[in-house]
């Protein structure tokens, strides 16, 4: 799971460390709960945002740097993920994430909102005994909200094929790029970084997050199931009309109609069909141009952190980031 | 709604300031989200929590008050109801709550998961407004979580027809004391009460909650469901056991067996019947014995509050909420 921090040793043990400390805080007395409750840590995702909030906070001198504190701020991050992923699932009806079955299919949608809740007090326990006091814990409250408010548009935008890209881009940057975001903000933050730094930070994540989500898209109309790890064209099929097919739908509307005013009862013949046309019109092409832009953005302003290995490292991740095919 | 309140003359236009702020906060620019966000804010529920709070922060001078942040302490803890009953209402399938349709039932589960969500989000917005840096943040925290933890567990023994009235008053602790414990802690707190008094408000919160639920349960086994606003035996169907049941069961286990063994395929009339039973066999007075025990030591514990208009204010309603057929 941790493949993409291997060039990261300082990294890597301290994402080991926040993988144990979920753990830790998913704990109850009641035998059939906590079946439940080591489902739900034993997620294998990439942890790219701990990972970006531990780069981020070893920006500068940070002498007085508490270990155990930026563990589970890194946690917060990540368990705030699982939950709303734990949500998604429910209304995705996924069955697989990471290659491992999700929640709501293992144990029924009712135990997975439950469960995605309590991760929510998990990540609000945590916020308490590291940010208590701090500007941070309101900034978290309004990124935790503008978060579902993205989940909450995309879905209302479900089958909406003329939805411009200003409308996904909107969506994207609640739903995904906030928690970016935030995450190399609090990084920031923690590392001592002044205001001007911690704005330019909270940047850097926001255009990392949307450039993620887009090639993360992009994925769906060009990847195999096997490397995705979950069904390919899933979100197509539930309605979710992301970037690469909104910029070919815009140029060939007449050629997804026919296909897509099916919504909910698209066959699978019929998205594959979809895909095709997709990648013909040049939609992926398109959507790539797109991500890189913002990743271009992310890398301009990178140049403007202090100079540090942590900024080199900030980069690499940020190139990294931008070839990924998993 | 405010019926139970109408004897409060200082707290009604404090419940109301409550209503208009929770309708504020629950605002969006997409307007297919706003009337999501409009039912959401528009539920005709009692409002003891909030009520409970207003009335302990009477306790004591309190010269230095700040009229507007109570209101915002109030709020969250309606919200923070709110969003249960939300999550609630997707696991239960129930299709009425104070008699308007659920959530769940008005725009479908997927939609509710997100609902709830957002609430979750505004209370710990507003929390992040009035109680950071305070002990207070995490102890709601703390109270989130026990309270989910207890709707997980009740959601784990559901059908299961052998647990103690100890396992059901654990769950209940969780799932509603909880929250009224807050809510009179946070009161206690907020009029400047010492640690000690605010240690018996919260004792008599968590007191006051759990008769609660005990006489809510009841109400299930005794009233119509004219009165109720929601179906009655609507728990039994579902497969939580409360209180009336598990005392009639413990003593004539099987006269129970044949219906209750039929689990989630229970008809209408063997609901009825086992309701039958559960009166005939004397769970309904055993249940209203052990709630007034619980509120008997409510009252007990409020002798030790300052006397005060307000004291006798909280003795006054717990005495209503004794009593309420509603």
């Amino acid at each position: 799971m941790l493949e993409i921090w291997k060039h990261y040793p300082t990294v890597v043990p301290k994402l080991q460390a926040v993988t144990q400390l979920i753990s830790e805080r998913l704990q109850s007395d009641n035998t059939d709960i906590q079946e439940l409750l080591n489902a739900c840590a034993n997620d294998q995702g990439k942890m790219l945002r701990p990972g970006l909030f531990l780069l981020f906070a070893e920006l500068g001198e940070h002498p007085s740097q508490d270990n155990e504190q930026l563990i589970k701020v890194a946690a917060t991050l990540e368990i705030l993920h699982k939950a709303t992923l734990i949500h998604d699932d429910i209304i995705d009806d996924s069955p697989l994430r990471h290659g491992e079955i999700t929640i709501q299919s293992k144990y029924g949608k009712d135990v997975a909102v439950y469960a995605g809740d309590l991760l929510f007090t998990v990540f609000f326990e945590l916020l308490s005994e590291t940010m208590n006091g701090t500007s941070l814990m309101h900034y978290n409250a309004t990124a935790m909200q503008k978060l579902l408010i993205g989940e909450l548009s995309q879905m209302h935008a479900r089958y909406f094929r003329a939805q411009t890209i200003t409308d996904y881009l909107h969506n994207v940057k609640g739903k995904t790029a906030e928690l970016f975001k935030l995450a190399c903000l609090e990084g920031a933050y923690f590392s001592k970084q002044s205001p001007e730094i911690q704005e330019i930070a909270a940047q850097i994540g926001e255009n990392i997050g949307i450039a993620f989500q887009i090639f993360d898209d992009i994925l769906d109309y060009t990847s195999t199931s096997g490397t995705l790890k979950k069904p390919v064209l899933e979100d197509l099929a539930e309605g979710v009309y992301t970037s690469p097919l909104l910029f070919s739908y815009a140029e060939h509307p007449q050629d997804f109609d026919n296909l897509l005013q099916k919504e909910r009862q698209v066959t699978a013949v019929e998205v594959k069909k979809v895909g095709q046309l997709v990648r013909k019109y040049g939609g992926v092409q398109k959507a790539t141009q797109l991500a890189h832009n913002y990743t271009k953005r992310a890398l301009l302003l990178i140049t403007e952190l202090p100079a540090s290995p942590a900024q080199k490292q900030i980069k690499k991740i940020t190139e990294i980031m931008s070839k990924r095919s998993f």
